[in-house]
């Protein structure tokens, strides 16, 4: 901490993670960004790859190789790779926020199964906390280790936690029919990504056994023993966000007016979470793109009575409440300071 | 029929099933367009409200309280509206295909639950064959009044049937999470088709209930008695098409070869269902970017065994195979003509 | 001014420029908004359409009959309207910055030109200050009424203004491409907005004649006499931003280093203009997409010596730079708040 | 010729154009590919690179190295590279259409000025027609060797040849402000073309010294001495298509009436030139969208008296008229077929 501000290292700078975090940060009062690396970018401008930023930050790239102390490191790193490195980077600061999937899972051969190999520090995965502010506050206030989730399981999650801690919905099957956009795919071209192919498709690229699906099942196990989540991811006509369309089906009768009760109950106080059921307007269910930049996670429902079929519907920005904006709150839980810091931006409309 | 052509009315000709029957008809070597009906634009060229038509017709819309005898009417109106004047049609011509709601399903009652309203003809709806050829080709055969399926019901059916007649699933729960795009809602301007509302959406607005779920059931029953379709439609960025994502579980054990053999068998001699389930390049299931101004219905499928889910992926062109196009189809069967003609359109890519 | 802070209305509360004013102000530490108004939404939650504003603020629309007393006006009506009301206006407030057309021109006869009717208050017209900053910054603290620029005017002045203000450019032909966005035209929708016709159209709308030319050429005179602008306007696949293209012709040889200079000497401190020339990087002239939400005019240029032409690019959004962040800015000029206030936001990166 | 087909080979065949002559010629009735050649994709489905061939053919790949005797070759090959094999090419052919930039300038300094290295086949440079056959059909019919224009060429010279042709505008300054589509950077993915990056971009990319140009100058020199024709290209949000908005200035006084009339002398009877300057509806200039998959060059116009301006604008899909469609035309014209064999396409709409 120099003048009071907390001082903050980015690991893998150049990514779209990494941009986020940047943005955030440089708008955050109480932080200190004192390094941000990328092997491939040394000693550029963070403004080369990251433009939204010119003119508010001199920032360059620094080696990775040669980070020194500091008080809480980000990692943004691709999958596979923090395990690899993790143990400098805890010598290297009190706090790590990991925001790729290696300390995710609890269990190391839950990991290796979704992964397709060996975790190298599986003792370490219980140490990390899973970084979902609404449902394990407690444990990241008092965390010096935090694992941030996979977008469509931070957002599925949140959706699916009312229902099921309320026993509202059958463990199985619930179908997660999850729309994505060309961003969550990384800042790294591919023909997959070349626009004349990528732009206007509805692509199903992850029909099924999508990996996100541990970490939902996981966070589940505690309220109802085993569910049985199925994704099937689709890539949409969209630079950001994620809407998930999730169908289950009723344990139990129940009303609308109940299930928003549950909701208040469950979400009244927070910050980011807002429930999203309109009778009126155009924007009557959540749609993520008036929530880009944005740190919101809105959440609607509708029942099928005739099928006995609940629908919840969920939208994020799959780079902030899914990734960066997330992990910044987390580092205001941590760290003290109030929630919603540095995440104020209220999103735009039209856009 | 003049100089052997088949003399054709279209009634309703300024939306957009209108437009895309005339860019058909047009190019159809056995056809002669007689009369374009719309009675805001009369006397107004066709092509004012169709622009790619311009240079390729001098049609203009005539009035269509002066429609003359012909010899097959095609009927692209507002649902609810042709049941009203379908008399009057088929007083002057021999045979009829609409394209909307009135008579696609085969109860009156059911149609007045779906629809709101009671049905006006209720003794016409038996008569009305359900325009799907792939499933009715011989009875479309010899039809004279043929009910043009909607479009999600069209790709859903054709996507279920194989699935369905050879009991491999189960009949409950399915459900179709359909990505819908902007051309669907027609040709009239609302708040909700506003660019800046509608650009970049990917909005829930018809989560449950959808009215398409009674054609897919009727369509069903002589197979397996009742099943029980759940479609949620989310509209997406995309002008045409649509992508059907069909969630549905496994009855008995199967494998992905047997599968195969099933949809050949079933499809192998459809000149317009392709089945798509590559394991290299970029377009391995079904998009309906690539199917746009075409009447194919690309099908693929996974399975996901740890839950034994059945995920059937559909795309068609909702103007083409999911309107016009396979009114087309329709008319080739009743007129004898080869039952591609007119329908040879490949496609474009990149698009 | 309650507690200290500017009380402010918003009159035309509903539309998109509204909207955005709404976003801004309600960030802002110095303000309190006390009314908004819609004739057509009176009582209705501004949020019903303004969606991103859920949770962030309970304001209503209230009545523009029934507007009590405030520090500041905001007018952000239809163009014609403004004059019509303004008298009312100025009996309510001491200040008043109007972001319509009405009395953006000095000359009453050349505003009946260019908008098809007689002034009605052309008496005011020199009352009011051409609210754009970087030039009459000077003139915006010390006024009380400030009329907003035109978003093409805005974003062409800052381009064209060091380089006529040096005499570096030809005073004839002046040619401004300008490359615009579907939200420009307003929250009201058309067959013109209607999705399936506006979506990736890239249509010209207003090859010539375009009223803005007005604007540019008043801002001018008082540099080098007449100069004769041409605007040719393109709508384009975007809901926020303008690209604008200015092709003109060199008064003399010059290179781009001192291009530069002159640059560095005109805007080095404004703080919402950036050069943007780079010779690496995706982003080397300046692009609408990142600045959305942001109120920064970005500035790139390219000379072409084979043709004497010097091509001035220019990018701002058109809801924040074009209008409600530009007229934010006048705000703090004219209530004493530092001149970034409020609208430090920096944009979206990818986005 | 078998079975009175003519025999056609395409060099180049895995990219946007060499697909697209594929559509195109698989559809001809007089035209059999005996073979397509791609280095990288040998014995593997041209359909898994040009989806939209799923069904339609069985072709695969062939090696370039293995070509066979043919009666015409299309070269679909990156610039720079047909003239390094063109000896071997003419030695398999009696005809060539090369749709690359190598043999389109007639002199072999220019050629090096603009593409930056010494030219192969000097000789040959003169032996090549230019193949835009509205302006060239005569000597394009008797040609062996056709150099097809590049896209922003051909519809630049297509909307101004009547212009200067008849003495109406200024040869300078010539204006060419083109917006152009994602396709037109061909199939190669790289860190520019990548979805997140180039989704939503207006992008200046080309605002000085366009090679085009020099194509352009050469079509004029004949009709009017040296003209001087400048180009900015920007990169606007489409997948196919080119827009030009065209600046220049009147040579003499001359009305809408005027113009039409000599539009309608040059271009009157040409099958793909359109004249579009409507007064009502929403398509009243050209636009590319609703010409994907055409081989159409629509062009309009407007007058600004009081700078003038003549305004004109022209559109066509970069891939068709601007590629493929284009050299299939000229295919006609060299083998006797009718001139709009295989093009017949309309176009979509909406699209």
């Amino acid at each position: 901490m120099k003048n009071d501000k907390l001082e903050v290292t980015v690991i893998g700078g150049s990514g779209y993670v990494g941009g986020e975090l940047l943005r955030l940060l440089l708008r955050h009062p109480g932080v200190r960004i004192s390094q941000v690396t990328s092997r491939k970018f040394v000693n550029l401008d963070v403004s080369l790859l990251h433009p939204n930023l010119r003119g508010v930050t001199d920032l360059k790239f620094s080696n990775p190789d040669e980070v020194r102390h500091s008080d809480l490191i980000f990692l943004a790193l691709p999958n596979g790779e923090s395990m690899n490195s993790m143990e400098k980077w805890l010598s290297l600061s009190e706090k790590v926020i990991d925001l790729g999937a290696d300390f995710r899972l609890k269990d190391a051969a839950e990991w290796q199964h979704w992964y397709g190999k060996e975790h190298v520090l599986p003792d370490w995965l219980s140490r990390f906390v899973y970084g979902l502010p609404e449902i394990y506050r407690r444990e990241i206030k008092s965390a010096r280790y935090v694992a941030g989730p996979g977008c469509e399981a931070a957002v599925s999650i949140l959706c699916l936690y009312p229902f099921i801690k309320n026993n509202i919905i059958k463990s199985h099957p619930i179908i997660i029919d999850a729309k994505m956009s060309s961003s969550q795919a990384g800042s790294k071209a591919s023909w997959a990504s070349h626009h004349p192919e990528r732009a206007g498709a509805i692509r199903s690229y992850k029909p099924t056994n999508h990996r996100h699906q541990a970490e939902i099942e996981q966070a589940f196990r505690p309220f109802s023993g085993e569910v049985a989540v199925s994704i099937s991811a689709t890539a949409v006509e969209m630079v950001r966000g994620i809407l998930v369309t999730i169908h289950a089906f009723l344990d139990k009768e129940i009303g609308e007016k109940e299930i928003r009760a549950i909701l208040k109950k469950e979400y009244g106080n927070e910050p980011f979470v807002r429930i999203i059921k309109m009778n009126r307007g155009l924007y009557r269910y959540p749609e993520p793109k008036i929530l880009q930049g944005t740190n919101f996670c809105d959440l609607g429902f509708e029942l099928e009575n005739r099928t006995s079929r609940l629908v919840i519907i969920g939208a994020i920005d799959n780079l902030v409440k899914g990734a960066a904006g997330n992990a910044v709150q987390c580092l205001n839980l941590m760290s003290g300071f109030p929630e919603e810091t540095g995440l104020e931006f209220t999103g735009l409309h039209p856009v």
